[in-house]
């Protein structure tokens, strides 16, 4: 295991770590407990999963990987709060979305290899990456873990 | 910059950026306010800052840098869930610890060359560190940076 290799298991073992603790979370809850707030007059449930399904679409073409799977959800999920847009996706819904993106990003995810993990983001030019080599695709990665850890320990509130 | 002083500086990055957020948070909450709950009958604002003081303190002897500086707290913020334990610092004293604790990790963080943070850490056996490089030095910092992430989403459900 070269030192790519090495810091490529460790940044996807968070990821995959954090996304097994939310899916279990999602599968051990009703659609109603899905529609109850995290806390009073913060997200619903239901919002935070339509978040985390936008948040990640949106990694495809950061990451160059292809165009975004759901890009009906940005309006709702990313530009607007919860409860300010009444027709939203429903909760089952949402939950094939997850999972179908769960397969999907893990297929995409597994061709590329370590080295090209270390490769630059579409989001920064060749000029820039050049001095600023952590603008990386497993950068992306990393951010949207703890992305991921902060919404899942709100979504753990509607325990 | 080499490949590891890249990757240090990516985990870094996030470590920083979340401990500055808390920070922010925390110093946005009067004291009356950490003692609120995070959501109905779920932790309060000074559990969670206890706990993040005590697990991270927990880091000096696995990274090696010397002993807990704050043992006790292990007791009233790991080993018990909150409002078990009566006796607790107060919000001035977990702040002074909190605000310390920042200065003295920065310090002692500092000090480990980029190539230092991919060696093993304190409980993993040289043996085994050979099979999994992985459970590294900088792996305590990325996972204790997804640990912080987690409990921040928490911790700003109090405003």
């Amino acid at each position: 295991m070269n030192s790519n290799q090495t810091m490529v298991k460790m940044v996807f073992d968070r990821w995959n770590s954090l996304l097994k603790s939310f899916d279990t979370t999602l599968n051990s809850f009703t659609d109603e407990q899905l529609e109850k707030e995290t806390a009073p007059g913060k997200n619903r449930g239901i919002y935070l999963l339509g978040h985390l399904i936008a948040v990640h679409d949106a990694m495809l073409p950061l990451l160059d990987l292809g165009s975004k799977q759901y890009p009906e959800l940005h309006k709702i999920f990313i530009e607007s709060t919860d409860k300010t847009i009444s027709e939203i996706p429903s909760a089952k819904e949402l939950r094939a979305f997850w999972n179908a993106q769960k397969e999907s990003l893990t297929e995409k995810f597994n061709k590329l290899s370590a080295d090209e993990w270390f490769e630059k983001h579409t989001s920064v030019s060749a000029e820039d990456f050049a001095k600023e080599p952590y603008r990386n695709k497993l950068n992306i990665i990393l951010t949207r873990a703890s992305h991921l850890a902060y919404h899942q320990g709100q979504f753990m509130l509607l325990k």
